[in-house]
């Protein structure tokens, strides 16, 4: 199954260097999951050769404009360019508010239905799922209520040792059975056993998308294990205090946590505009976790 | 005296093909006003090298998405920057809701002032003036309220016949007063007629704005011979249909407009998507008003 995710934005709070504002595309089986829409997500899609019309939720973190600001525009366009299946959008309960007022104003009654969940940034939950993938928020310690996302993918079923079935006959409509891991009796009084005949599914993996926090233990369980966590790194660590004022973390501790939690590998990203170049920050977070790369613009990453 | 505009976007409706939503910025004396501000329009400044910072004044023809939807992340991003003086912005009244409900739900506190002035759309009005500039409101046809802005020079002082002056031996402190086209009794009796000492000004140039609107000869009183008219031209003329329906006009009505208010240029923008080359938007509007150009993003244009 894919399970891989497109960084569209890499820049925190402004864009600069033609770095853009938050934003990332979650394929998971060829159903495409937006997270977060920072200004110019739309610009981004078009310039990357991404579809806004495959999108059909969005996640969005918190009310920062460099995490949203995108968004009125990108619901627009798919009304403009004639969407009508509904689009899903999981976010803090006044993005309601905020959208409807500017249709309002721009006299835009939408083609297609805009269902909203509401967020909850106090304690973490499963707030969706469907035969592919589950997602859960991750709480963060940020300035206003954030929560982070975590995307894991859903047991697969048990994978059939074909050879083994074919040399003992075993029925073909008894095989979707087997792959849900049942033993079988069968007529004659026979046992098959599952677990000579099927061998377990590879491992669900996960995505843990911690977009803007203060390095806290608070999060560590909910992201225990990812096999990918991106986590913010906004600062070098020698910016630690400006790190802490602004409820951001620093691409040293970035590693710390992917370390602490047993991540297999980490990204990092939402870069302030100080660093025009972002070596150093790859170079901080490797010195603590050498399975680290750089979000860069364009680029998608395998989970 | 400078007066240029720089285009930072000319599409509209959806950005397209690396075209961005309407915004323009209007350099008059080294005073920058910035005129729309659709989405990504704080991106485009940084491309073109041009400083966000230098803008003072903002004009919102109206609140369709793609000719405001940058102007939160805008104002958000001079925040960031450190920006102290206030900003003036002549927009739709509803603006200020939009703005203030998205800052209090980031918890932004502007360092700097915002000052609003409504626009009444339902007649032609002076809105603003300074020592270098005039700006009136151009009442245009649109779906949702909407007005252009003519941007016209202070007449300037007359020019002095400097040899003149000193051939007859006039006082230095006299000057200031023939500038201003004042005759003057001398204390010996002997009258100065200030037509023997100056000459007019130059012409007071004027830049007319017309964003989006059905052609209509309400608003062509306002825009009477200016120098460079700026219209919309969203469609080929065989779009007419269409281009009544969403009340836009064709670059061939453009044109016409240019050739009735007698303007000296044209200058066509607010291209639709469905354009990917732009020439034959050009060559219609050229049989009927020779002096056209297009409205090319990150190119300035001399009024």
């Amino acid at each position: 199954m894919k399970f891989e995710v497109t960084i569209l934005g890499s820049s925190s709070a402004t864009p600069v260097y033609n770095r853009n504002p938050t934003a990332q595309l979650l394929n998971c089986n060829e159903k495409f999951y937006l997270i977060d829409c920072g200004e110019g997500t739309q610009q981004q899609l078009i310039k990357f050769g991404l579809k806004a019309s495959k999108i059909n939720y969005v996640f969005i973190s918190h009310l920062h404009g460099d995490h949203y600001f995108g968004l009125i525009g990108l619901l627009s366009s798919m009304h403009l360019n004639g969407r009508i299946k509904p689009l899903y959008i999981f976010a803090p309960k006044a993005i309601q508010e905020i959208l409807e007022l500017q249709f309002k104003h721009s006299d835009t009654n939408l083609r297609y239905e805009l269902v909203y969940f509401e967020i909850d940034a106090t304690q973490p939950a499963i707030i969706f799922q469907n035969g592919d993938v589950t997602v859960e928020t991750i709480v963060l310690n940020h300035r206003i209520p954030c929560t982070g996302f975590k995307f894991t993918e859903k047991k697969r079923l048990r994978k059939l040792i074909v050879e083994k079935l074919e040399n003992d006959d075993v029925p073909l409509d008894l095989y979707p059975l087997l792959k849900r891991g049942v033993d079988l009796t069968l007529p004659n009084g026979n046992v098959l056993k599952n677990i000579d005949y099927t061998t377990d599914s590879a491992h669900p993996r996960s995505y843990a998308y911690c977009s803007d926090t203060l390095m806290d233990e608070l999060y560590f369980d909910s992201i225990k294990n990812c096999d990918t966590l991106y986590h913010e790194a906004t600062f070098l660590h020698e910016m630690l205090e400006r790190a802490k004022e602004t409820h951001h973390t620093t691409a040293l501790q970035a590693a710390e946590v992917a370390k602490i939690v047993n991540a297999k590998k980490l990204l990092i990203g939402h870069f302030s505009s100080r660093y025009k170049t972002l070596v150093e920050l790859l170079e901080e977070a490797k010195t603590v976790f050498e399975n680290t790369e750089l979000a860069i613009e364009g680029t998608t990453y395998q989970i």
